[in-house]
């Protein structure tokens, strides 16, 4: 009774173990790479967007874990490992996506060297975007487009919610802290709409074209669960000629945002010709 | 492509609907009323405590609804209607939560009459309470202890975890809308602490002794998972000494605070007598 305060704060051995199986399983760390080249690109210094980006990647992987639960995506493996339920369970993975997505908004709200303006922004956005009417939203039409024909139109809605937001955060919340203008951080949100859409083309033409092994995921699985895609839609040329089209509207969102440095236009190529 | 940023933001109807059967399912509303109790009996007044209040009720509307599902505690019936998952599905379950957990911190960020420094405090402090070192470190070791004979001591961490943090986060947070001094927040946090011991006490006793019909849940479950209990670790007596012990340390708690309104002191008293 008397040390009842004592132990008021516990992290599980096997919570932490599942936790950061997950979060060090790799990844390409677009989206903290995204942030601070946008944080950069407009002349941020500094070590502000880490605790930022670090929230972003546990959102991002705690969407990972819970999507490839058997109740969904039902995967065995990600990024070249086993799945989390596959390694620790299906409860513990469940307890760990959910710890990932709720630790996420205190890491931002305990930053040093933000201001609570800054932080009530951040964490609101954050929760909007991974949220019901954001990345939620899509998993949720995405469970809803299987087996269906989708027309391309919702396909870039399904896409735009899943992917785009989570991207588009990275790129608002670097411009963002960098102290940007309200009108340049609408030419970003724009610009992360077009990244949404490069990064997803590209996962459907890789799907297509890749190899398994450098992808560390099998190929062809869209085929085999009757998933629409850009490339079953338009072709694989098509879908090609869709993303030049998206990689030249994202050039423009740079170019009316009058970035100097070149890190974004550069990532952006990469986006569209990535290999895994 | 024109319309790219119009289906902006979207909440499918059907996750719509499941969240929306859990939120409606009812309960005893316990935390927004602990909530309101606390921040009245210090003096506040006006609606400043609603939106953290419905936030906390999300969060713990969500904890419901994957603890239901079946790679946790399995259960079909809650608050005398189909659990979330039995009525929607598995994957629309684990979404509704999903989505009641993110949106909870933009509900908090978006309230109007607070301060952006108090809605850091408190979308931080909610983070901690419900995460990896609070209600999800108490759901973790509740799982582990399957099974197992726990310590009372052991039982007292699982409990003060898994229901306590939340019931705490409703009493601290409706004190610190009040604006009290941090003396009086942390003897708040001691209260709300006993709270949670004396809201679980009750829960075993009434597994024991309780009337299914007024529960809304069978009884005997605890007997039949072989899980570690207060009746099981000092008997009934025992546990109703138990009791006694948390709810006068409760009170001293609320004379401490200097707490004219005697309304915690009957929540009190409610919560040890409850029969649902």
């Amino acid at each position: 009774m008397m040390n009842l305060l004592e132990h008021d704060n516990i992290l599980p051995n096997s919570l932490a173990e599942s936790v950061l199986y997950s979060m060090r399983a790799g990844g390409k760390r677009l989206r903290p790479i995204l942030m601070r080249a946008a944080f950069e690109s407009f002349g941020g210094r500094g070590d502000k967007v880490l605790p930022v980006a670090a929230a972003l990647e546990m959102v991002h992987t705690y969407s990972l874990i819970h999507d490839d639960l058997p109740a969904m995506d039902d995967d065995d493996y990600r990024r070249g490992q086993l799945t989390n339920h596959k390694k620790f369970g299906e409860a513990t993975a469940i307890l760990a996506g959910d710890a990932l997505l709720t630790r996420s908004f205190s890491v931002i709200g305990q930053a040093v060297g933000i201001q609570p303006e800054e932080k009530v922004y951040l964490m609101s956005y954050l929760s909007e975007a991974a949220g019901p009417t954001g990345m939620i939203a899509g998993q949720t039409l995405d469970m809803e487009a299987e087996d269906k024909e989708s027309t391309l139109d919702q396909l870039e809605q399904i896409h735009n919610l899943k992917t785009g937001k989570l991207l588009t955060y990275a790129i608002v919340a670097g411009a963002y802290l960098a102290g940007v203008k309200p009108e340049t951080l609408d030419l970003m949100k724009q610009f992360g709409t077009y990244i949404g859409l490069i990064f997803q083309v590209q996962d459907d033409i890789l799907d297509v074209t890749g190899d398994a092994s450098v992808l560390g995921k099998p190929v062809g699985s869209d085929e085999e669960n009757k998933k629409s895609t850009y490339p079953k839609l338009l072709g694989l040329d098509g879908a090609k000629a869709q993303m030049d089209k998206y990689v030249n509207l994202a050039h423009q969102c740079l170019e009316q945002a009058e970035i100097k440095d070149s890190r974004l236009h550069e990532l952006t190529v990469y986006l569209s010709r990535r290999t895994s």
